[in-house]
């Protein structure tokens, strides 16, 4: 790449993230970057659009190789508003996300705003990555993250990533000479068991605030849920065919069969 | 089934669309069931879950056979409260979603609430199907989608559904008449060309609508669009592991090769 590649910064934690201004000091060193961040913390909004409320752009920064604007829209709103607007239509070489305070290994990739935001990127083939440390500390240590960060955005930059494909990667929260270095993986089968806390506010009403553990139903050792468990970074080549192929063919007498009914 | 099965109803239209009405009309004719609803809109909320606000339930109608709530959270969240609040960590039989107010084929289905909801029930294995009508009228013509819904709840009752397997149900918009049966399919390959739209505000403000239309880059007949586009209901079976197992060997490198970076 001749010239110095334009880098996409989003994040689903909001604009003032330790996170978010982690990765963006690191994408300095890359290239030219344009950040586009939520107003505030979007956490767990998956693919969320803003479809009922307008949207709203603010700049923060502005200079020739680095730009900064908030907007009240979600992680996914964040690609769009770029891409469409401030880059009106054209697109950066290279999309990073995070980096998320938490884990999204496994199932969380669905819920995850960071991850949603990477994927949308893959939906329109430039190449993206979503970052995430395995701590949620509002001012935890992202030297680890950086580091790896940087190797893999050198990586992706020099070589590309199979066609509309992104990477979730999760970071292990240890110090880097504790690190075994990157495995390759999938996601491990497994689900959240929630429980829905219920609290009465002062005027007798019952509320719930949501929380809940992982349960890994996966044990395997080429799972993302292995790799972070054994002091791995662990990369995660993500698509968004949500098809049951391997179910089509024994489904194919259904056509008839409904009918039937 | 000896007893009537206990049928959960969600959707992220509201709880006054008529679309919901339209499923519930049905689910009725089948089993006991409960509702829960978002108390308002959530179009475009795709797997969001409720994280920095307090979840409130709302109970609008109870009976032996028949229950409604409404809440303030996402789709996903209605399956959530369902589950682990209202049925106290006790599994429906079936969970259905919908009637959506417009199409979830293709790419749609990772910004869809409709079908996140149903993915969720199939985190736990329940049996979960979702449906949507290809009309976004607020007051459009539910006969041929309850007709079809009809139809596949009797067969998933029956005989269940693949392991952590739901359905992504969408129906034209035609008459029962016109329609030419159904069709197993795969997503089809495509993504959104957005625009947004600018707007100036009364204080000269700008803001931003977000709309767009869908490119097909698939015309191949074993798609849910080809299937659509020729009056056919698409049953679309759906699984929610993102890995990109096709990349997994041609990757596997990287795990040296970033390292020397």
């Amino acid at each position: 790449m001749n010239k110095r590649p334009l880098i996409l910064v989003v994040n689903d934690d909001g604009y003032q993230a330790k996170g978010l201004l982690s990765l963006i000091e690191v994408a300095k060193t890359k290239g030219d970057v344009l950040v586009v961040a939520p107003d505030g913390p979007r956490s767990g909004m998956s693919h969320a659009i803003t479809m009922n409320v307008p949207l709203r752009l603010k700049k923060l920064q502005e200079s020739e190789n680095f730009n900064f604007y908030t907007t009240n829209g979600t992680p996914v709103d964040c690609v769009k508003l770029a891409q469409k607007v401030i880059l009106n239509k054209s697109y950066p070489d290279l999309i990073i996300s995070g980096i998320n305070h938490g884990s999204n290994s496994a199932i969380s990739i669905l819920y995850s705003g960071t991850m949603a935001a990477a994927l949308e990127g893959a939906f329109e083939n430039v190449p993206s990555i979503g970052f995430s440390l395995l701590s949620f500390d509002a001012d935890a240590d992202f030297t680890i993250a950086k580091e790896y960060a940087g190797k893999i955005i050198d990586h992706v930059l020099k070589e590309g990533l199979p066609e509309r494909t992104c990477l979730n990667v999760n970071i292990p929260y240890i110090k880097v000479e504790e690190c075994n270095g990157i495995r390759v993986t999938r996601q491990a089968k497994g689900y959240w068991n929630e429980n829905l806390i219920p609290h009465k506010d002062p005027h007798g009403g019952i509320y719930y605030w949501l929380t809940g553990s992982f349960v890994n139903l996966d044990g395997k050792e080429d799972t993302d849920e292995w790799a972070l468990a054994n002091n791995y970074v662990s990369v995660h080549p993500v698509q968004f065919d949500l098809t049951a192929h391997a179910h089509i063919d024994e489904m194919k007498h259904w056509e008839s069969k409904i009918l039937q009914l």
